[in-house]
């Protein structure tokens, strides 16, 4: 814990946020042991922290989209707005983008300096501290499933590999936008109930013991074996979406030219993505376990992270 | 002709263009009728021009993607960035655009300043009298194809009603992105002989001399009798697209339902649907008849306008 | 009532069905009056009914997707499988089909000779009285939604006009895909109170009692106002789907340019949209409420249904 | 040479076609070398030959699409028709079809049993021997260009590896439905020259030579490096179509995700792709260059097929 000058508005679309919630993620261990100095480019110390959620406190000139004292969570890129992909809503893929957290000041602080394009305004009756995990992981899961919806049509099989932090927040996206048959495969047997009370229509240990082939995979791992299984299930015509990472994909051409099967890259969502991810929590239909600690105790929490004492999401409030 | 402070650059996202080339439109001449006056709720005088092409005199800190000296041509609305439709690269639906030369200071002047939202840079070879008609009426018809080509296969008809204007834009928009074949309708002998030199497969006086019934209607006229015509000529599971207007769409529900029609409204194209069009253009695959006039013979240039004595569209030049 | 010649299988595709239900409709009030007989150019007296499901009894030689005992569903329409339409998945506008019930033997039977090609066959479980009604009124509602799911993101407001026969059946499609906002319009309190059961977020007694304006619009009414309300209240860039019929589309063709809105026409749905509408049926996510008759009580059903006695949709049953 | 007995209709969809034209494929050289006795499960002798066009010369009584003296192409695959893909127009995946010249009597003979389902008409101007080897080779470079069109915006780039027999027709077929920008890599210098004849905007010896990557890669190779080079040229967001095969595809998952790339893999067109073709080919925009052998010189053409002394595509005719 250290004492940093506050930022401040300066520029016209500058929105100054009071930090209300910042998520704690596995990359932050790899941050502070000092993996990514290197590739993020910063000076250290900076502050982590990519997963915010808060309250507007003051915003720039030109900025409509939001007003002080408004609960607003933040997209984990500010983009330029003016590429290509920017003005095309594919603002993930902007040429000019740049990742608070990770290669400049994150959440992990009492306020955070951003920009009107990052900000997406809560409704009514949600609170920062409920949403700020969905910044980033529940962003990423949102987004495969809402580019799968358009494949899921009533009596499709969709296979959910892996029902985790990431995977138990695409279950209930199928749930919200789909008829789609889901199957959810986990070793573990705690994540297999919670998928079937989130609405999974089976649960399997693993994918040997699946009974059909998937129209459309989403494979949450994406390592140690759950790539070639997942690759494995999918069926003729059908799409694998690889979410999760660490293992390689590895298929001779002529079997994926012979089932006319698809392999899906999938990264973060959009601002049109958070946006609606938003109106799915508002509704309801998407809630997470967080466990709360005071931002003072960060290195608590990140203790427990690192030693896997943590259920759910651990978050830092104020 | 009058002497006006010169525009200048306060805001980071601030482009200051010395005006190239300003087409002319026949809003222009109800403009300066009065016609307007109250609709846009300026107040008189101002300087009209919304088709726009010049040069970048100077930019504000924030712009990355233009620089003085670039050629540019201006797509029609100031569009926000920040609303639900911007966000989703549907910028023409923004939440509060502003319409230069419309309800604010236009491009009928040495100087035009607009937003790094509105500049997009052109190809090297491409001036910007060339292409400046293309950034309204040019761009309505691209964005018409645009929406339309999904549905033209190999094999589909797409008939064009009107090879005026825009029609004629539109004619080598789907010769450049289709294989479907076109067939034209007009009265007018030359616009017909025009529409086949630029591709048409087909040209028609009439749609009552039409063959065969249309996958898709491009209704560039949208008044008398054509939106009739035009509906009459689809086919089955067809769409009408309506682009031009004055008429007045009357058709019994169960018309609509037992053949499952569609009716499709269409306003101009996207920021992105500019860049394609200037794609097109810089590959030589859309082009248009322009007649230009010196700035300072603005009032002559109407007074052709108006007396129907120009041929193709009518561009000031500096 | 009256016996006739047992149809039977003579071609290799032929399905002879024993009928378990027939879905009663006013069309066959006005068929039995005689309005239908020009139009439908079948010499009277034949059977009547078009909305069936049974038995499957006896299948020609080349028939593969159904078996004798099977329980299934009969499509409307008998269609060719060799037309355009009909090889791109769009039979509905099959160039050479026939309408069982309409132009020649229906339902209203014990036995019906139909196509391999029109059968879906029944998840275990599913009762032929159970679903019969789903065959056409339904199909046509889940044909509807089907296509506006890909317009109805998380956070776009869906109203629905009417949640009668066809409405009620579209609610329970909209709830089971999309995670949009319903808003049901419905003068009847008792429609209005089914609708909230069924899953609206909101009902309202008149579309001027909205208080937002809509992504989409589906009008199952399509007269007496309905269909003028139903383009006033879509909001711009959206979309008003005509289900219902018997008005008639009447607006400026500037106010559909100005605002880019569509009118969408619809007709039944294809095979493939009845096969998905049975897996919702399996699923429990789309039932109705029917009334029984026994097949011998044809004339007593007929009479309630003129007269306005049955609640829910009327069944013939053996 | 061989007399076989004539085959005859018997079924109601049954089509016999007299052979007008029959391409030679390596497939070929591998069946007589026995590599696929056991794959395709038929005894030996039989008829080979899957690329056919011909004349019909007797129907089926429940044919409706084709009559005797038509000139027709034939699919590759002969479907069912019942099943859910054949129902959703998606008939390559047909769950019981069969392969003529394959697994079945072929083209390579007097004359060739087929279904209504697989004969597509030729507009008047086309001959048999014209479009015969446009029913497989030309028909999976036509179905790779077909799905990657919407995603060919004008403005795009499209590299095509690979300009042989595939290559060569899916560059234009790119030519015909696009504005993209067509760049073709082949280390053969006829290859490059034949590719600028057609249409394509730069030709490179390697993909090390591109200045810029790719919105889509159509990789017509898929082996001995193109594999690697195809992905490696692939831009973020963009798709790898794989076509060619004999390699394998071998990538980390975080290369893919973090740049969120796909592999879409791609098998032969459907019916509608071919009608679809044959409209290309009717209009001129797709030729292909054949040598023509008398049907008794097979062993020849065999013969130079094997050691490479064919150009172009060699083709039987009566």
């Amino acid at each position: 814990m250290d004492d940093v000058p506050e930022p401040r508005v300066t520029g016209p679309f500058d929105v100054l946020v009071q930090v209300g919630a910042a998520g704690l993620c596995r990359t932050d261990l790899h941050i502070v042991e000092g993996q990514w100095a290197e590739k993020s480019g910063v000076a250290l110390p900076y502050v982590i922290g990519h997963e915010n959620a808060g309250w507007v406190r003051e915003v720039g000139s030109a900025v409509s989209n939001v007003a002080p004292g408004d609960a607003v969570i933040l997209h984990p890129l500010v983009t330029c707005g003016l590429c290509g992909p920017c003005r095309r809503g594919d603002d993930v893929h902007c040429e000019s983008s740049r990742f608070p957290g990770i290669d400049s000041d994150g959440g992990m602080a009492e306020l955070l300096l951003t920009s009107a394009r990052s900000v997406v305004k809560l409704a009514d009756g949600l609170e920062p501290a409920a949403v700020a995990a969905l910044a980033d992981a529940g962003l990423t899961a949102y987004h495969a499933v809402r580019k799968a919806v358009p494949l899921l049509h009533p009596g499709a099989t969709c296979v959910v590999i892996g029902a985790g932090g990431l995977g138990h927040i695409g279950i209930q996206c199928l749930v919200a936008m789909t008829a789609a048959r889901i199957v959810v495969v986990d070793p573990n047997p705690r994540a297999r109930e919670l998928a079937s009370q989130l609405g999974a229509h089976e649960v399997v240990e693993s994918g040997k013991d699946l009974t059909d082939s998937a129209h459309i995979v989403l494979d949450f791992v994406g390592e140690q074996g759950a790539e070639r299984e997942g690759l494995a299930i999918t069926r003729r015509a059908g799409s694998y979406f690889i979410i999760g990472y660490g293992g390689k994909i590895d298929i001779p051409t002529i079997d994926l030219i012979s089932t006319e099967r698809n392999i899906i890259g999938n990264l973060v969502g959009s601002y049109t993505d958070l946006d609606e991810l938003m109106t799915l929590a508002a509704q309801g239909q998407v809630t997470l376990h967080t466990k709360r600690y005071p931002l003072a105790s960060v290195n608590e929490a990140m203790d427990d992270l690192e030693a896997g004492r943590l259920q759910g999401r651990g978050i830092l409030v104020p």
